[in-house]
Parts: structure tokens; C-alpha cells; sequence
């Protein structure tokens, strides 16, 4: 069939998770492995997607789902609908990302005051039959009629008055009975229509309800943070159901094959007698360990501790199973790959190749940078036990320590006068920038992962707790509650933006210990190496053996280059030379816009290359050996002058008050006007600026060759390359680039020296993106620099966006992320593919890098490695992550990952 | 022959000028026609280019020119370098595009003493050979050892002294031998080497600086005002001399087949006996009408009428040839396709089509829409005969007339006073832009086509003259000179930048009749209209039923609309509605913008929609039956308020000054704050204020769908399109378009009527150029907004670039020409390609249209018709060039131009 909508689990398999969903594909895995799973069928993600655009279930869909039905009755010897020998069904979402809890789901479905009777007639159990009947009213109502709870609480509420209870649970079967009839009083009212006991409408608008579940709020809101596409679609299975609520024999339980939190070996989950699976999700009642299991029922115990030995073996990775024991037959409801916390990620890695059951390759595809990066941050000390005060949305990761302000204006005159604070807000919005810079971190009481507080928040990497609904802010009072806890403006508090927890007080703070280890302090060989490092370590090893990619740092000092080849660096992908020229030396600039003699131009000129000559020497000595891309001066010569509007301004008063104006400063106020330009992203700098004002990049590279040979002099190895920024055209590079070359060989001719400099090309214009094939012709390597790729592709000024339009994007799903943490693959990233694939048509040995912060970023780094990139270039801190994700890059294309 | 480098004028046609230059083409062609041709050969344009990138002839190509130089040894009988019986040749440039006297020639090249002697031996002449030797020793002196003409003036003078002369013409034959001899001393002392009297040496030597002359400055400098690509290089043509120069018999001329100047038919030109071509060219000698031929040569000028028929029948164009009498017979040198004034083009045109000659596709071909620019713009009176002062480069065209202004400030303040001015400048910089504003043209000493002022006065539509080497500016006292004349501050001059002349005082300017014609003033059917209007009106009518693309206007008003239609439009495509936010209701923006409560909001907005009520009633009404694309407001909201630094400044003092600062302004530089953008370009606007800001939008929907509906009640068509800017995403604009839609929806519902109005979106950002075919899912049509395009493509901000790098860069012959005037076929034209081509391959009939500038731009008209666009939009005074352009592209595939 060329597009069957409806797969029995008899004929899917695990691969087939794009079309069935995770849950579907590994139901049907299960069962072609033997393992007892109540049988039933797979409606596709793509009938989904078609549901969502059109509104409607097919004819042809409904035919298909009629004969599965008529399969499973078959297979079951029970019949759907019928009131003398019921089948009942459950009916799941299931997505190809698991998105737990976050869609819906209908139990029972099948169910009639006739079906009922008949089940507590063939159990003998009335309070399962009758609980069976309240359940699937309820769930019905609440999931496919969307009847808000209170609704049927209100209604239940005096039954169980009556019958001396305090919960439902706490009704008997006829109990159970009326409170179902008085549920569906509730539907039928709020409906206006009689209660659909037709098994298949039931079906039917089940099936809708998940299918419109996929686009419910929150469902959407875990989507965007898990950046997963909102054009996947759900499937949906529909199951024979097994009872965990009939008497005493009966349970239900959730379990891991190795601890998802520690990483620790062995089974570990809980079980809980007489129960659905609902239960246990919503922690109603207290569940026992796994091995109560083993107490009341050996024989479904050692069942499942085998079935658990054959799916971490079959998946050859640690699993997630939900089981049900009915009338004390083992049945597997549901299993997939575990979730896990980062440092069982490595840890459960490494014992497994250590098992036998996969190779490093595949260790590798089984951790991430971000897990990396997790572990990375500094921590609270869990040792010093602090006293959790409240927990909010995990924001920006981190943690922070400081006193409560209220003020965006008063954080900013505290942290100037040394204190560190942290700037707690109902929500923040852009005038709150000033404080937000200013504070050690940033909590909240509304918002999301992509609020304006969090998207500034992990812009500017600070600790950020968002959505902390708990608290309740008084700005003008200054102080906030959460229960009956009061914090004051200036009490201390510690944030948590890994973990969301906020603490009250000052809770110290450790450095990680696996950031000493990528920073080389900690030696993972050491016997006192905890198993966590001894795994990071065997899986960084093993994926700087197997990355075709090389990782650079970005550094523009000494001090940063040596910590990023202690990182690992293997060179520098981009120093900006422009961070040389900040602070005192602003004045240098400032007095070379004003020179108007040749002279002073002449003098100033010889003053900078001094201070040049030694900040080349510095990072050259720290990088001997390694290649290190010198960036020349990129922006705008008025961003090192002073502001226009505050010029005016005090020019202005000056005047007013009858004094005299300094000349210089009238001087430098015409050219800060001269030089004002209305989109300066856009305007006058890099190779414009080198064509406007070749004797500042002259100097530069003067500068640069004179590092070089003093360096080599004295016994190292310095291997210098110059890159030219925001080239657009084949005739600018090469006017620019020959006025380089002839400055390049002045120097060596001097000197009497021969040294092979290489220059090349950034491509961060959309023009050189298309005509890169062009631009090869006169450039010995190209980097791509993606934040201006990206600014320009979208016209977004990242100066601008995140303290405008960005967050409401976000929060409408316009964007799925910010294209400047994680690149834009199909519109930035496309640029980039044409680019390398014209460059590679004409010079296949072109090395080719990245240089823009989406060298550091995992997924980025993935489409990096695939175009063909040669290398990336991150910050210094971002480095390991890099040499991990290069590695889980390069092993991605052949790697089996066994996962699901 | 894989690479044939020398060909023959028998082996080659006219269909060749890319590889044999425009001149060795039109040679070969007449040598086949059997027309009078001294045989030769021409060396390719390949040549050259591989020449300049090695700076070498190959043994291979000097192989090749020594064949080619034996065949024309036999076939004239003579002998190359042989003193006996010498072969003298001509040495001239020939590229593919004619760039008249801007490249190098040498003649009688095989020239030595005893060659001279020969040839006053056979001719008799002794001043003749004498001649032709000073002749050749001179010019290869100047020209292949680049020797500056007044080291040979001043020797030439104590001889031409002691013969009691005035010029070297006065010299006998010994008086010019020892001229000759003379020189070869120059040459001699000056490059430290024997003159090289070896014929084949002279050749190669001649080929080489010819080649070199490529690059001269005045021939860069020329392919820059004509846009001639750099990369073409020249062919050199090698021909058996013929001389002017022998006795009374012999003599060389100049002519047309038609008046170039007034489009007259019958021969037109000149005749100057006994002299070479460099005589009439130099203008030395006064030249004699060409029917005085006829009468000192009757059989030579019958046949040269003959060969001009035949020449002109071949060609089907006017032709302007040079031909050469050598005792008593008749040579043709040249020919080519002649140039000729805007109106002799279209005159010319239509004359050939009456005749039978060329058909009117043809024809079209023969005209362009810069010819037709120039016919439009108002002229001065010619028949008030102004005295002109004196003549400069014609950089901006139109006229002028003002008082003159030296200070920039001066001439804004002049201007704010209602007074008329002309900035007059040595040379224009950045800081002089806003005088140059205030200006009613421009007059500059200094600075060529591509001079800061005339850039920017061609940018902003004002008339200037630059370079205007003859006058001197004294701005410090307010006055320029010219020779014994001095203009003061104050004094009335008139300028005309179409052709460069200087007038003193008041002209009168007449309104063109041309425009008259266009706007629909003039009836072209009558029987005063001139030849002229006749012939333009028979070739647009013809565009007009052949062109594929139809031609729409950007307009903002109801008036603009009204002249847009008389001139031709088919409909408007871009109207922006941000102007209608300009001048006196810019205070509602500002309202809108400080509002805090929903009813002050809701008040402005009700305001707005008035006015854009009946600024939409008015534009549909004139512009019945036919398409009304509206562009929803664009730009960023603070363009509308306070500038930032003035409202800083202004409260500063306030403050300053103990005042209170009203809470309105305080209010709006909170706002403007708020608002403010690092490069507003990239920023906040377009749809992206429409998702922030949706009312806004909702408010300008409903009123166009109201206005649609009021003007059809009252019995007109109208036609609306809605068009949403800057989009760069699916999501954005599936999101944007469904707001838009429901709006008009419920216009339509409360009025309960029907009526369709498409949506469409812009393609500006390069994001959406590469995902077009994505965006097309949700767009009725799409218009390329080349203007920012070409801003993000090369990230040109376009407020800044021509005050900033632009003049440089044009100067540099880094950009061929601003890609602001003409499209950037490689760059953006390339984005502009990709997005039709995937566009049409999802949906073949999406309308595809462009309103950016390059609308109106006659090359860029042509590329937009060979992409597919269905449209073109631009300034209503630009459609009748845009409807002519659209007709050329249109018979530019199929018609054979006839020209060679």
C-alpha cells in the first residue's frame, strides 16, 4: 500500500519511529522479540500532520482503523463494543521525541454501564469494574471534551461525604457506580448531547483529542525548550487494555535497567499493587521498591528482571520500561531508551562498552556536549545541604549568589560599587537591560525558558531562574514571599540556573571538578579520579581519535590563548584585533581619526604597532606550533570614540554655561558626526575600512610579521594567518589582499627573513556566500563567520533583537530558537552548504572553517562536520564540548547507535 | 586550431568583436564584402587578457604573427623591414566595445632611414617619406617607450626656428629628416638603448603597448562612465599602411551615412587632403565638408557613396567609417555602427523602418531608455541663446538655476529662506551633504563621473556639474573665477548636468517636450507634433505590444497614482503607506507610540484609520480597473519620532537651566530610548512590527478593505493587493497572513459583502530569496525589494554608503557601478534567480514582480524580463523607460540587431 495509515505492531519495528512514533516502534519491537505486549495497532505521525491541516479523520483512515480493530478482536477472542465478551482499548499518544506527559491520553475506551457489569461478573471484582467504569467517563470528559476537573471533583465530592471518605479511592463498587453516572450528568450538560457509548466513536474522538493534544500549550512550550519540530505530528496506539487494579494480584510499576541518576549498575525502579499506571505517574499514592515485586510475585519478578537482561541487551543501552501485572500475569506495556541525568549519561556509556555490548563509537552517540556542558558549570555544594526555598524553570544554567534587588537602576549602582546582586522581577523587559548586565543573576516569577528574562539571560551567559510561580513579587514594597517566607531587598539569596532551585542565604559555591579536569588540573589517570572523570575522559580521548574536524578557540590575549590549548585547542580560529584597541587604548584611535598632520598620523601609527608588535608576540609564543587566524580591525572606528548623543549633550551644557568648548573635544565631535553612520553594522569597517585607511592595517600586519620573526628567533614555532572581515567581491579582496602581500614581503624583505604567511577570506556577507567559488581564487582558506551571516541572511541586528522582537518570536513559535545560539540550517545554513560545495567544485583542498559562536554549539557543529567544514572555532570554555561533538559528528554517518 | 590567435580579416566576421575587437570584426566583414580593406590581420582580445594576467607574449602567438605577417608579405608583394621594397604597418587597438581615442595606435611600423629613402625614391615625395619616418619615430616614442610629447616639442622647435616656421608641417623633407633624426636621439637618451630600426622588434613591441594601454587611466576611467566590463581586454589590429599623406592626390576623411547629430538622412562628414587619419582626429587642420571630395576626386567619391549605401543596406544601421585616398584610390580604414544623440536614435530608427531596412522589433533595439531619460528632462531654451560660461563633466543630468553658495551651511540656510541656490565647491566631502540637499544643482571644480558629488547628486536626483577644471573656487572670500571672469556668493549662474555646460545668469528652462508627450500633453497624431514625438511614439507603442513584462509605478498619492497612469503604468506596484505617516501626523505615531491605556490607543487608532481611509479611496479611485499593491507600514517607529540626540540635548538644557521638562517629551525619550536600535535596517519593522504591534496593522487592513468596498459602491474597480514586508520565514508569514486575512474577513462580514484581496510578500531579506519556494505556500505573489536586498546581500547600508566608501570604491574600480543604481547581476541578481527558479518549479504561475529602484534601471529592466518577472514597478516618471526597456528585453532574445 502505498501510504498505510494503520501499522499492527506485528508490522513495525524500532527503526520505524519517524512514522509510529517512539512508542509505537518499540511496542512492535517488543513483540516481534516475544515479550508479552497486549496487542494492538499503530495509527501513523503522518495521518497526524494531515488531521492538523485539514480538521478531519479520512474515510480511508477510519476503514483502516476498522479492520485493525477487527484483527485485534480476532487475535484478543474478544469483541469491541460487545457488552457480553468486551474488548477494551487504550488509546496513547506517542511522538518520534518522547515528550512525557504532555499529550493525551484515553484508558478504557470501549466502556458502557453493560460492559462494566460484565466485567465485575467475569472478575468478581466489583470496585475494579466500577473504578474501570468512573475512570474512562472522567478521562473522556475531561481529554476529549475538555471539562475542566473541578467539574467532576465537585460532583464526586459529596458521594464521598457521604460514604465517610476522603478520596475517590476511598468509594466502594456501587459507589464507584454513581459517582460514573453522576460524571457523565457533568458531560452530557456541559455537551448538550447524550454520552457517546459507542464503542467506536468513543474510538474515534479519542484518537482526535491526541492528535489535537499535539498542538495543546504546554505541549508546545516543551517542544520549543527541546527544540523539537512542531511539523513531526504525533501517533497514536491503540492497545488491548490489562488491568493492574484487579484485586490483590494485581499491579503496576515503572523501572530502569541501571540507575538513571547515579549511572549506578543494576535494576532499579517501583511497583505499586492494585493500580493503573496513572497512579504511579501521578505519585497519588507512595509506591514500593522494585523488589516488593519479587515479595508478593517471584514468578512475574524473575519475568521481568529476564525481560529487562533482553531489552538492555537487545537495545544494548539502558531502559525505561512500564509493566502491569494483571491477575498476576506479567505484561510490558511501554519501554524505551532512559532518560538520564549527564553524569550517568558517561558513566552508563563507558560501563557498557566495558560490558562488551557496544563499541567507543557508539559510547560516543550516547552523550552530548550539553551534558558536557552541564557538568561543566560551577555548582552549589551539595555538602553545605542548603535549604531549597522554591524551584522555577531552569533558565540560563549557573549559579549565583548575591543580595535581593529590586531595581534595574539600583542593581546597576550596587554592582558598580562592588556588590554582587541578584535582580529579582515579575518579568523583566528591555529596560531592564542595565540591571540585568549588572547582576550575578536574574530571578523571576513569570515566564518561560523563553521569556525576555531567560533569552537576555543565556545571551549574556548569567544564571537566570525564570517562572518561579511561587513567589510573589512587591517591587514597591521591595521584598517578595513565597508561602509565608518574606525576602527583603538586601537579604542574600542563591540561585540554581542549572537546576531551577533558589535557596535562601549564601550557599557556597564549588568549581567542577570536571572543568579542572578539561582544564588539565585534575589527572583522570589518577587513582583518586572519580569514575565520572575516568569516563569523560576515555570518551573525549576516543572522539578526538575519530573527529575528521579540527577545533580552534577564539582568544584575543595570551592568557586566553593558553587556556584554550589547555582545553585542547589545536590553534586559533579567530583573534579580533579590535579587543586591542579597548580601554586606554581607545585614545589611540581617537587621536588617529583626529591626526591632521602626517606626522601625528605617522606617530600614532608608530605607537600602535608597538603595542601590536607585543600583543602578536604574546599569543604567538602561547600557540607555537598551531596555526593562529589574525582577524584584522573589524568594526567601525567610531564605536572606540565617544558616544554621539552624550557628546552632544555635554557640548551642549558647556555652551549653556557660557564656557569655553575644549577644541579637541569639538574636533571629536565632528568626527564622531562625520563618522555616524545610520546602520553601522552595514557601513564603514573591516575591508572597507582597509581600502579607506590602508595604513591602519599596514601597521597591523606589520605588526604581525615582525611578531612572527621575533618569536621564531627565539626558538618557536609561530605559524600566523591573516583573515580579511566582510569581504563581498572578488575585485575588494584582491585589491586588498596584494596591498597585504607587498606590506608582508617589505617586512621579510628588511628583515632578510622568508616566511609563508597565508591570507584569507571570512565569509559573513550573503554575496560571499554565493560567490565563494570566486572569492577562492584569491584566498588561501575562508572562515565563516556565521554571527554576521546570520544577522545579514535575516536582517536581524543581534545587537538589537534580543531586547526587541526575539522573545515574542519565540514565544509564538515564529522561531523555533535563536538563529544566533544554533545556526539556521535551512536558510543560514544553506548559504554556508552553497558556499562549500562551489569552493569544493573548484579547489577541493580549501580548508574551510567556522569562527562565529555556533562553532561551540552542538547541533551546529554536527552540520558543520557534514557540510565539510575543516575545522571550528569556539571560545576557549566551549572547546571540550567542540571535541566532543566533532567526534559524535564524525561517528554519526556509519555508528549503529542502538537507541530507539 | 583550438586557440587560433592571429586571424586574417578573410577568416573572420562581424559576428566575431568578442574575440576580434569591434573594429577587426567590421574589417573582416568589409574585406569579404570585397569593399577596399588594406589587408591585415587581428590578434584576439585572449591575447590580451593572458598578456595582462602574465605580462608576456608567448613563443607561440609570436610563431603565429610571423605566419601572418608572410601571407600579407605575398599578398601585397612587398616585404616586411626589407629597405628595397618595404611592407609598412599599421598597429591599433580594437576592443570589443568602441572606446574611441582611449587606447594607443602606432603607424608605419617597419619604418628606418632606409626605408624612408625608398619611399621618396618611389613617390617622389621627399616630405611625405620624411614624414611618415618623424611620424613613426615620434610615436613610438611616446607610445611603446612613453616619452612625454614636449621632450620631442623641444627639439623639434630650434629646427622648425631656423626654417622660419610656425609648425613641424613647415619642414621640408630634409628639415623633417633631421626632425626624425633628432628624435632618435630622444628616444635614445631617454630609454639608454640603439632605437630599434628592426621591423619585426618595432611590431611586438607596438602589439605589447597597445595591449599595456588597456589600462591606462583615461581608458579605466572611460570603461567605468560606459560600464564596460575590465576583464574584455583589446584585440590588436595589424594592417598595410596607406597614406593620406602623398602629394596633392591623396588625403583622408571622416563620414556618416546620416547626420549623427539631428538623425537627417545623407552622407555627413569631413575631408582633409594630404593627411593621415591622427591629423582629422587631432583637429589640426581644418577639415573640408566631405562633398569637397567630389569635386577634387570625382571617381573616389562616387565610390565611397557607393560603399556607404552598400554599407549602410549591410549593416541596416548608420554607419561612420574613415577612408584614406592614396594617390587618387579610394581605402576604407573603418567602420562601425556610428554613434549619435538621443534623438537622432530614435529619428535614425524609424526612418530605417520606413525604409524597408529593419523591422520595428528591430528598431526597438536600436534605442534605449537612457536616451530616452535624456530627452525628458527640462532642457534650457536654446533659443535664448545663453552665453556659456564654460563646460565640465555632465555628472547628474538636468538644469539648474540659482544664486551661488560656497558654505554648505550657507546654502541649507538660503535654501530654508526659500531662496534658489547652487552649491558651488572645489570638491564635495561627506560633511558638505546638507547643503548639497538644499541645493538646486551642484558645480564642482574637482572630481570626475565618480567624484563624492557626483554620486550623490545622481543618488538624490539633483542636476550636477563636476570637474570643472577651468574654474578656480576661493571659498574663503566667496568667489570663483573663470579665466578673466569672477562669480561672487549671491551672483545667478545656470548649470545643465546633461551636458556639462556652465551658463552665467538666468536661463530660461523649457519643459521637455518629450515629457509632454509621455504624460500625455502632447497628441503624437498631430500635425504639429515633431519627427521626433513621431518616431518615440511608433517605437514605445511597439514595446509596448511586444513586451512580456507589464509596467507598474510606485506611488504614494492619489496624485502620484494619476500621473503614473497617464504615463503609462499598468497598475501601482508599491505604495508605502509610511509616508503617509510623514509631515503633520507624524504626532499621531508619536501618540500611539506613548499611549498607556487601551481607550488613548484606541482613539489614535480610530484617528489613523480616517486618514487612511481616504488616502486609500483616493489612490483606488485613480487607479480603476487595474492592480494597487499597499505595502503595510515598514520602517521602524522611531523614524517617525524625535531624534535621539536632539531630544538628550534639549532636555539637558531644560534641566540645566532649573526648568521643568514637560512629561510629554520626558515620556517620549523613554520612548525613543526604548526604541532606539544599534542598525535599525536589521531591526524592528516590516511584519515584525506587525507581530508585535498587530493592531497597528489590523487598522490599516481594515481601512484599505473599507476603502475597496466604498469606491466600488460609488461604481469604480478597484483592485487591492496587500503586501507584507520584510519577511524572512514560513512561520512568520503563515502567522502574519492569517491575522490579515481574518481582518478582512470581518470587514467583509460586517458589510456583508464578497470581495477578493490577495496578500503577498516582499522578498528583501536573502533568507527569504533562498526559501522562496517555502514562503510561496502562503503568498498570492511576491515582490523582489532589490533595494534592501542589495543592502543585506552585501551589507551596503544604504543611508551611509554613499557618504561613506562608495566614491572610493567606484574610484578604485572596485565595484563596477553602485549596485544601488543598477542590479548586481552576480550578487543579488543571482539571489533574484534562485528564488524565481524554485518559486516557478512549486508553482509556475505565482506572479513575480519588483518594486525596488532597479524597477526603473534599463539593464536591470533587462535582467528582470530574462528571469521571468511578470512585473516591474517604478517611479511614474521612470515607466515610459521601463515600458521601452521591457519591449527591448522582450526582441532582445530573437531580433537580429544588424548591428556589429
Amino acid at each position: 500500500m502505498m501510504d498505510q495509515k494503520v501499522y499492527p505492531f506485528s508490522a513495525g519495528n524500532r527503526t520505524m519511529s519517524d512514522l509510529l512514533g517512539g512508542k509505537g516502534a518499540n511496542l512492535a519491537e517488543m513483540a516481534t522479540l516475544g515479550i508479552p505486549v497486549p496487542d494492538g495497532f499503530t495509527i501513523t505521525t503522518r495521518v497526524c500532520q494531515e488531521y492538523l491541516r485539514t480538521g478531519g479523520l479520512t474515510d480511508d483512515l477510519l476503514e483502516e482503523i476498522d479492520k485493525a480493530i477487527i484483527d485485534l478482536e480476532k487475535k484478543i477472542g474478544k469483541s469491541f463494543g460487545d457488552p457480553n465478551n468486551p474488548l477494551l482499548v487504550s488509546v496513547r499518544s506517542g511522538a518520534k521525541f518522547s515528550m512525557p506527559g504532555m499529550m493525551e491520553t484515553v484508558l478504557n475506551v470501549g466502556m458502557s454501564p453493560e460492559v462494566a457489569a460484565t466485567l465485575e461478573k467475569i472478575t468478581g471484582d466489583s470496585r475494579f469494574a466500577w473504578d474501570s467504569y468512573r475512570r474512562f467517563i472522567e478521562m473522556f470528559g475531561k481529554t476529549v471534551c475538555e471539562i475542566p476537573s473541578e467539574s467532576f471533583a465537585k460532583v464526586a465530592e459529596p458521594l464521598i461525604k457521604a460514604a465517610g471518605g476522603k478520596t475517590i479511592a476511598d468509594l466502594d463498587g456501587p459507589g464507584l457506580k454513581a459517582a460514573g453516572d453522576a460524571f457523565i450528568q457533568v458531560v452530557e450538560k456541559h455537551t448538550g448531547l447524550p454520552f457517546p457509548f459507542d464503542a467506536r466513536s468513543q474510538l474515534t474522538r479519542a484518537i482526535e483529542a491526541v492528535f489535537h493534544s499535539w498542538n495543546s500549550e504546554r505541549a508546545q512550550l516543551y517542544r520549543r525548550r527541546e527544540r523539537i519540530s512542531a511539523d513531526l505530528g504525533t501517533a497514536v496506539n491503540v492497545q488491548a487494555m490489562v488491568f493492574g487494579n484487579i484485586g490483590e494480584t494485581s499491579g503496576t510499576g515503572v523501572c530502569f535497567t541501571r540507575d538513571p541518576g547515579s549511572g549506578a549498575p543494576g535494576a532499579y525502579g517501583d511497583y505499586l499493587p492494585r493500580a493503573q499506571g496513572e497512579d504511579v505517574v501521578a505519585g497519588i499514592r507512595n509506591a514500593f521498591p522494585l523488589t516488593h515485586l519479587g515479595v508478593v510475585n517471584p514468578e512475574a519478578f524473575a519475568e521481568l528482571n529476564r525481560i529487562m537482561a533482553l531489552l538492555e541487551d537487545h537495545y544494548r543501552d539502558m531502559c525505561d520500561i512500564e509493566f502491569t501485572v494483571e491477575q498476576g500475569k506479567l505484561w510490558i506495556l511501554q519501554t524505551r531508551v532512559g532518560k538520564r541525568t549527564a553524569e550517568a549519561a558517561f558513566k552508563i556509556a563507558t560501563q557498557l562498552v566495558d560490558e562488551g555490548s557496544i563499541t567507543m563509537d557508539q559510547a560516543l552517540t550516547r552523550v552530548n556536549g550539553e551534558q558536557l556542558v552541564q557538568l561543566m558549570f560551577p555548582q552549589f555544594d551539595k555538602a553545605s545541604a542548603p535549604k531549597e526555598l522554591t524551584r522555577g524553570i531552569a533558565a540560563s544554567p549557573g549559579a549565583a549568589v548575591g543580595s535581593v534587588v529590586f531595581d534595574p537602576r539600583d542593581a546597576a549602582d550596587q554592582a558598580l560599587a562592588g556588590k554582587k546582586v541578584i535582580l529579582v522581577r515579575r518579568e523583566t523587559n528591555p529596560d531592564d537591560l542595565v540591571g540585568m548586565v549588572a547582576a550575578q543573576g536574574i530571578l523571576t516569577a513569570r515566564g518561560g525558558k523563553t521569556s525576555h528574562a531567560a533569552v537576555v539571560a543565556r545571551g549574556m551567559g548569567r544564571p537566570a531562574v525564570c517562572g518561579t510561580e511561587s513567589i510573589e513579587v512587591n517591587v514597591d514594597e521591595k521584598f517578595f514571599t513565597c508561602g509565608d517566607v518574606r525576602v527583603h531587598e538586601g537579604d542574600l539569596i542563591s540561585i540554581d540556573g542549572t537546576t531551577g532551585a533558589v535557596f535562601l542565604g549564601e550557599v557556597a559555591v564549588v568549581p567542577s571538578v570536571v572543568t579542572e579536569y578539561v582544564q588539565g588540573i585534575v589527572d583522570p589517570g589518577a587513582a583518586t579520579s572519580t569514575a565520572l572523570i575516568k569516563s569523560i575522559h576515555r570518551i573525549i580521548t576516543h572522539a578526538d581519535s575519530v573527529r575528521r574536524m579540527s577545533v580552534r578557540a577564539n582568544a584575543d590575549t595570551p592568557e586566553d590563548a593558553e587556556i584554550a590549548r589547555r582545553m585542547g585547542a589545536q590553534g586559533i580560529g579567530l583573534t579580533r584585533t579590535e579587543h586591542m584597541f579597548l580601554g586606554d587604548r581607545r585614545v589611540l584611535v581617537e587621536t588617529l581619526v583626529l591626526a591632521t598632520t602626517d606626522e601625528e598620523r605617522t606617530e600614532v601609527l608608530a605607537e600602535m604597532e608597538k603595542l601590536q608588535f607585543s600583543d602578536f608576540v604574546g599569543i604567538l609564543r602561547a600557540m607555537t606550533g598551531l596555526p593562529v587566524t589574525i582577524r584584522l580591525l573589524d568594526p567601525p572606528l567610531h564605536e572606540f570614540l565617544t558616544d554621539q548623543a552624550s557628546l552632544a549633550v555635554d557640548i551642549a551644557l558647556t555652551q549653556e554655561r557660557g564656557e569655553a568648548v575644549d577644541e579637541r573635544k569639538l574636533a571629536l565631535n565632528r568626527a564622531v558626526n562625520r563618522l555616524h553612520e545610520s546602520n553601522p553594522m552595514m557601513g564603514l569597517r573591516g575591508v572597507r575600512l582597509g581600502v579607506l585607511i590602508p595604513d591602519l592595517f599596514s601597521m597591523q600586519v606589520r605588526a604581525l610579521t615582525r611578531a612572527a620573526l621575533h618569536v621564531r628567533a627565539q626558538g618557536y614555532d609561530p605559524q600566523p594567518e591573516i583573515m580579511i572581515p566582510l569581504v563581498a567581491s572578488q575585485r575588494e579582496l584582491l585589491y586588498f589582499r596584494s596591498s597585504l602581500e607587498t606590506e608582508v614581503a617589505r617586512v621579510l624583505e628588511n628583515a632578510g627573513e622568508q616566511m609563508h604567511i597565508s591570507i584569507g577570506s571570512m565569509i559573513e556577507t550573503p554575496r560571499a556566500a554565493i560567490t565563494a567559488a570566486k572569492l577562492a581564487d584569491y584566498s588561501d582558506f575562508f572562515s565563516f563567520g556565521t554571527n554576521d551571516l546570520t544577522q545579514l541572511t535575516w536582517a536581524f541586528s543581534r545587537d538589537d533583537v534580543e531586547s526587541s522582537f526575539l522573545p515574542r518570536y519565540l514565544d509564538l513559535e515564529l522561531l523555533p530558537f535563536s538563529p544566533f545560539e544554533s545556526l539556521d540550517q535551512d536558510g543560514v545554513g544553506l548559504l554556508v552548504k552553497i558556499a562549500c560545495d562551489e569552493v569544493r567544485t573548484v579547489n577541493p583542498e580549501m580548508k574551510l572553517g567556522v569562527c562565529g559562536e555556533h562553532g561551540g554549539d552542538p547541533r551546529s557543529i554536527d552540520f558543520f562536520h557534514h557540510v565539510g567544514l575543516d575545522y571550528v572555532s569556539c571560545s576557549p570554555f566551549r572547546v571540550p564540548v567542540a571535541r566532543l561533538e566533532a567526534g559524535r559528528a564524525a561517528v554519526s554517518d556509519h555508528a549503529t547507535t542502538g537507541s530507539a
